[in-house]
C-alpha cells in the first residue's frame, strides 16, 4: 500500500487527512484483550475478545456470500439478543472445517464461560452464558480449525481483559484481527446531546480481497448509548448501502464478512430508540462516517492499491440504477488498470457505464474526471484537454463522476486500482 | 499469447488441438477484400468487405452494453433482410462520435453504393441498395470517425474484390479485422446431406477484452446454405449461449460486440428451415462447432493470458443457476491470479460458487480440479494431495468442476488466467 496519506485527496480537494489517527476514547463497559495463541507461529497476536461486563446490545450484517463460515452458523445458531462477549481469531477462517470446526466453537464457548466465572463472582457481574457468546474467524479456508491452540490462550486471554481505556489498546485489537492488512483500522466519533455525551468506537480488517484466502471484511462497532438491538439494526441497515456496501476492490466477496454494532447501555437516552427523532439522526450520521471512514481505509489498504478511486453518480432517475452503474464501472478491470497506468482513458468509464445494462441517454450524460468535463453531448468535450487530464490523472484520489440527467438521485462509491502487486499477492500468497 | 498450443488441452486430455489451422473453404456468393484505408498509419489492412453480388439473408446479435456504436445505431435503423455488403473498420471504434460518426456512414454507403454499380452492371448482378449495407467498426472510442481516408480507400477496396477460394484469402481478412489480437481467428465446418454439402466459415476478432479501447468481440459467420434470416437468427440464439456467450476475459463487454450470420442460398436444403429437422440439428451442431472454435480462440488470445479455464457445473437444478455459478467463478480476479500463480487454491473456488448467491447445500457440493476431488461433505477431501494438485495446475488448459448435486443440469463456460501482462497492456496501452 503506497498511497500517499499525506495527499489523500477525497474529490478533487484536500479535505481529509485519512489515516492519520485520530483521539479515541473508552467505550464504559467494553473491556478488550488481545494475545498470541501461536496461530501464526511468529507471536503476533491472533485471538482477541471483547467483553462487555454488564451484556450488551447488539445487531449483524453477515456476508451474502452462499457459503458461510462454521463460526457464522454458531452464531445463527446460539446467539440470542444480549451478548457477554466477541472473539476473533485469525489464521483460519473456520470455513469448509465441517463439524470439527463447529464442535470446536462449542468446546471454547463452554470453556469461555468458565474462564469468566472467575471474574465474574470477583466483580459481581451477571455469569456470562454459552448462547452470550459471538464468534469471528478469518484466514484460510478448508483447514482443520486449531481449536487446541486456542483453548490453550484462553486463560491468558481473559486474564489479559482491560478496559479500552486509551488509543493503543485500539490500535493493539485492530492489530490482532488483522490478516494481510497492511495497517490497522480505527475510528472514532463523539456525539452532544445537551450534558450528555455518546461515543461511537470502531474498528476493521480487509485488505479488500485476499487475506489468507479470501478477502475477510470484519468491523466492529461499539457504542456506550443505550440503543436496543432492534433499533442498533434499523440504524445498521441505514448506513451500510453508503459505507462498507459501498466498496469494492475487485468485485469478490467472501464467507467470512461480518459487520457488528454493539450497545454496552451505558448512556441513556430514550430518543435514540424513535429512528425518525433529531436525536437518532444526529446518531446515524455519526455512525454513518465512522463506518464511511473505516470502509475508506479498507479501500485505501487494498491489495495492491496506488489510488484510491471515488465513483459519483449523478442525476440518476433511481438510486438503485446509480448504484448499479457505478459498481459495473467500480468493478471493470479495464477501468482500474487505466487509472493504475495514469491514464485519462474515458472509453472504459463508457464502457462501464454501458456494462450495467442501464437505460441511459448517451447523448445527455456527462462524464467527468475530477473537475473536467471530458465528455458530453454524445461526443468527446470540446474543452478536452489531454494534457492536463494527464495531471490529474497523477494524483492519489481520483474522482470519476457521470451526471445521467435523468432524474435527482444519486450514488457513491469507492474502489482502488488494480496494479501489479495485486497479481503478485494474489498469484503467489499461499507461498508466501 | 504464451499458450502452448500443441500441449492445448480441453479437460484432462488431449483432446483438441486448437489453432492448428484447418482447411478452410470456399463460400459460394461471398467475395471478400481487405485494404489499408491508412487508419493504422503502418500499411496494415484496417478495411475490409464481404460482399454478396446475388444477396444474402442474415442474422445479427449485437452487444447487450446499453451504449453502442453509431455503426450499431446505422444498421439497426437502416439496414433490411436481405443485404449486399458488410463493411468493417478498425482502428476506430465509431462510438461517442455524435453525429459526425452517424452522417459519415450515411457517405460512405453512398460511396459504397456508386462504386459497386460498374462491377455489377459487368456481371449483371442487382445493384447494391444503400440500406442494404452492413457496417461494424472496431477501435478507440470517441475520436472522429475517419471518414476521408475510408472514402479514399473504397476504389480500391472494390476493385481488390475476389472470391474466398482458399486459406490464405481467409487469414488475410480475419487479419484484416483485428485490433490487439495477437493472431487471425478462422473456423471451417462441411456437412453432407446425401449427395448435398453444406460448407460454414467463420472468423472472428477480440482480444478478450482491450482492443484499443475496448473488448470488442466480432464473428462472421457465413453459409452456402439456403436458410431465412428469421431461421438464421433461430440457429444464432440455440448455439450463442455455449458458445460466444459462455466466453469470458474480464467481465467487460464492448459498446461494439457483434456476431452475424450470412447465408448465400446456394445450396438450396429445404429442410435446413425446418429447425426441429434432423437435418436442422445436424446443421446446429456444425454451427456450435465453428463458434466454439472461435470463442476458445478468442479466449486462449486473451490479454496477457497464459493459461485456458474452463469451468464446468453440473448436476444443477437449473441451467441457469449452473450458469451464474460458472460465470461468479470464471469472472472472480481472485481464482484467475491463482490460476496464473499455478496455485491449487480450491478456497477460492468455493467463494467463487457462494458469491454467486445462487442456493447450494455446502455439504453435498464435490470440487474438483481436474480429475482430483479436492473438496466434498463440506470439507477438504480425504484423498487431497497438494503435490499432484501442484504438478496439475502447470498444465496450459485447467479444469475446474463443481458438481451441485442438485439436478441434472449442467453449464460450461471459458475464461483464461490474470497476468501481469494483462495489467501492462492494460494500464498502458493508449501510450503503446
Amino acid at each position: 500500500m503506497t498511497i500517499n496519506l499525506k495527499n489523500f485527496l477525497s474529490s478533487n480537494k484536500k479535505t481529509s487527512k485519512m489515516g492519520d489517527f485520530q483521539e479515541v476514547k473508552d467505550i464504559e463497559g467494553l473491556q478488550v484483550s488481545a494475545v498470541s495463541a501461536d496461530l501464526y507461529k511468529n507471536g503476533r497476536d491472533d485471538l482477541s475478545i471483547f467483553y462487555f461486563p454488564e451484556g450488551a446490545n447488539h445487531a449483524i450484517a453477515y456476508t451474502k456470500n452462499s457459503i458461510v463460515s462454521e463460526s457464522i452458523t454458531w452464531n445463527r445458531k446460539n446467539t440470542k439478543n444480549n451478548i457477554k462477549a466477541l472473539v476473533v481469531n485469525t489464521k483460519n477462517a473456520n470455513t469448509f472445517t465441517g463439524e470439527q470446526g463447529l464442535n470446536s466453537l462449542d468446546e471454547i464457548a463452554k470453556d469461555l464461560v468458565d474462564s469468566l466465572k472467575k471474574v465474574e463472582s470477583e466483580n459481581d457481574y451477571e455469569k456470562t452464558k454459552f448462547k452470550e457468546i459471538l464468534f469471528a474467524s478469518t484466514g484460510v479456508i478448508g483447514e482443520k480449525f486449531p481449536l487446541e491452540k486456542i483453548k490453550a490462550s484462553i486463560p491468558h486471554l481473559i486474564s489479559s481483559l482491560r478496559p479500552n481505556q486509551n488509543k493503543l489498546i485500539w490500535l493493539k485489537v485492530a492489530s490482532a484481527i488483522m490478516t494481510t492488512d497492511t495497517k490497522p483500522k480505527v475510528a472514532y466519533s463523539e456525539i452532544k446531546f445537551g450534558d450528555k455525551k455518546v461515543r461511537l468506537a470502531g474498528i476493521a480488517k480487509g485488505s479488500g480481497m485476499i487475506a489468507p484466502n479470501l478477502a475477510t471484511m470484519f468491523s466492529f462497532i461499539f457504542t456506550d448509548a443505550d440503543i436496543s438491538s432492534i433499533t442498533l439494526n434499523k440504524y445498521l441497515h441505514k448506513v451500510l448501502p453508503n459505507t462498507f456496501n459501498a466498496i469494492t476492490v475487485d468485485s469478490d466477496t467472501s464467507t467470512n464478512d461480518m459487520v457488528a454494532i454493539f450497545s454496552t447501555k451505558k448512556v441513556k437516552l430514550k430518543k435514540l430508540n424513535t429512528i425518525s427523532s433529531k436525536e437518532a439522526l444526529k446518531f446515524e450520521k455519526a455512525l454513518r462516517t465512522v463506518c464511511l471512514e473505516l470502509s475508506k481505509q479498507i479501500v485505501v489498504d487494498g491489495e495492491g492499491a496506488k489510488k484510491f478511486i471515488t465513483i459519483k453518480i449523478t442525476n440518476s432517475e433511481t438510486t438503485d440504477r446509480a448504484k448499479k452503474i457505478a459498481f459495473s464501472i467500480a468493478n471493470s478491470p479495464l477501468v482500474k488498470t487505466a487509472v493504475a497506468g495514469e491514464d485519462p482513458n474515458w472509453g472504459r468509464i463508457l464502457m462501464g457505464i454501458g456494462k450495467s445494462g442501464e437505460r441511459i441517454d448517451q447523448k445527455k450524460i456527462i462524464i467527468k474526471l475530477g473537475e473536467f468535463i471530458v465528455a458530453e453531448n454524445g461526443k468527446i468535450s470540446d474543452n478536452y484537454d489531454e494534457k492536463k487530464l494527464q495531471e490529474y490523472m497523477k494524483w492519489d484520489s481520483i474522482l470519476i463522476e457521470v451526471d445521467l440527467k435523468q432524474g435527482h438521485e444519486q450514488y457513491e462509491c469507492y474502489t482502488c486500482d488494480f496494479t501489479h502487486d495485486y497479481i503478485d499477492i494474489n498469484a503467489h500468497y499461499r507461498r508466501s
